[in-house]
């Protein structure tokens, strides 16, 4: 049984979460924590993107709200500089009910299709060929009501560097596995797998980049060790990303690197339209389409 | 009822199409007139390339053979100048038995999912932001076998051009309006309507160009009168093409025009690995990735 379907199973072993009053509580402080997350995000890129850029004005991310028909909204944040080449961190709190075409592919949505969602995304494409593009996700959602209702965490973080390095590698892979081995010793490995399934191109026969972690359905009977695990997620992300960035940030490319990044690029937007569940299903289901398509790369070439 | 079920319910009125030996003079005239067709085609465009951008070397189409696992195969001809940015033409027969999962989305298939089709494909991104990004298709398909074979051929044209103008408009549509109706004179209102319906995004609410025609399932107890119906489909769009070309190829452009154009292109990709029935259903059957994405444009933006 593939680790996927080992947790979707678990998922439904879900008795009754608390009342409402813990619930709310919870969206609160999850949604909170997705905000506060993209604070410490954009402030730690704007600060690396000044320090190198040395610019008059200050690069700063700008924040674009949008509100979603059907429930709820959420905030677009870009910034485009000389180290971040674009760069965005979207934050969304979303619900309402699910369309009859897609209730069947949610767990716990199938009854009445009744969904609550909050998340956040990270995907950044470098200028500098040598430091790679990143994407970092989490969310938390809430399907059905009453004892039918289900909640679970989903999320993870993966690099796609043009030209891989084991240094890198090693940062980015081991600061997972140490967040993860905190929690549960099969969570790295089977994350890991799953990442390295996920982002893969059949097509291409390539993989998307080096990998991560990927999960999804994360339900463990205990929520705030559950939330503890998110919030190491992107914290680890984040360090390890600022790691990698620093070390590669004065590194000498010429243009022939540069015209591998933007053709590596081609890869990461044939990904993201022909296989990636979260654009699809976004554009497919209404979503905000100038958030969802924020990760696609400012340049790209397919020569 | 849309001109698509309309089409396919004739198609299902088909009876036996004659002998293995007519059949096989057939898919020899269709794919030799395409081979033909490319050849026009290529050095059209060569002649076209080569008086514009007076290189000491001449600009070439260069031509890769690939054969298809399971039968079959193809040549993709490119070309990359200085007024054709990247075109391609190719050319493929490819034979054998689509797998379960696609048997009931192709008519006649349904039964033993044997299937044998030939067409040809021409995408053509210029560098002058003012010539418009064109696109043509025509097929031959034969499914089923014996008393429950079906044959029948599709294809279309379409125009996306940056700016619009109404003289290349006209010009791109009243071409195919007159060669439609030397054989029928709803096929250009339907296979104009259908090729608005089909290049459409729903995601940016926005078409992919100005259209031109697309067809599906033609099939009129006549292969000849379609057959030639499918010939005159290629000339008009060459020759629409080549007059659209050379009435703009000396326009000046600056560099916010031709931001616009890779911006634009983005549109174009998004189409095509969202949207693309041909795209996504050549990626996803083992067709040949590099022949299937020679339609990605060579430079994109998404800023």
């Amino acid at each position: 049984m593939s680790i996927k379907q080992e947790m979707i199973e678990k998922l439904y072993l879900q008795k009754s979460e608390g009342d409402e009053e813990l619930t709310n509580n919870r969206k609160k402080l999850v949604s909170n924590w997705f905000e506060n997350l993209r604070d410490e995000i954009c402030s730690s890129f704007e600060k690396i993107e000044n320090e190198f850029s040395k610019e008059k004005e200050k690069i700063v991310f700008k924040k674009k709200k949008w509100d979603r028909n059907g429930g709820g909204g959420g905030t677009i944040s870009i910034m485009k500089g000389q180290v971040f080449e674009k760069v965005g961190v979207n934050i969304s709190t979303v619900y309402g009910e699910f369309s009859e075409q897609f209730r069947n592919q949610i767990p716990g949505a199938e009854k009445n299709g009744k969904f609550w969602a909050t998340g956040i995304s990270v995907v950044s494409h470098m200028c500098n060929p040598f430091i790679p593009a990143a994407h970092m996700n989490t969310r938390f959602l809430i399907t059905g009501e009453g004892s039918d209702k289900k909640i679970w965490f989903g999320g993870g973080g993966d690099l796609t560097p043009i030209f891989e390095d084991k240094n890198m590698s090693h940062i980015f892979h081991n600061g997972f596995k140490e967040s993860c081995n905190k929690y549960n010793e099969t969570y790295y490995p089977n994350f890991k797998k799953w990442c390295d399934e996920y982002f893969y191109l059949p097509h291409r026969q390539e993989t998307r980049g080096i990998g991560g972690i990927f999960f999804d359905y994360l339900y463990n009977n205990d929520w705030d060790k559950d939330f503890s695990f998110v919030k190491d997620v992107g914290k680890t992300f984040l360090n390890s990303y600022v790691d990698i960035i620093n070390k590669r940030i004065n590194r000498k490319f010429d243009e022939l690197d540069r015209k591998n990044q933007l053709i590596k690029r081609g890869r990461y937007v044939e990904f993201n339209l022909l296989y990636d569940r979260g654009t699809i299903f976004g554009l497919k289901t209404g979503g905000n389409t100038e958030a969802v398509l924020m990760s696609l790369p400012p340049m790209v070439l397919w020569p």
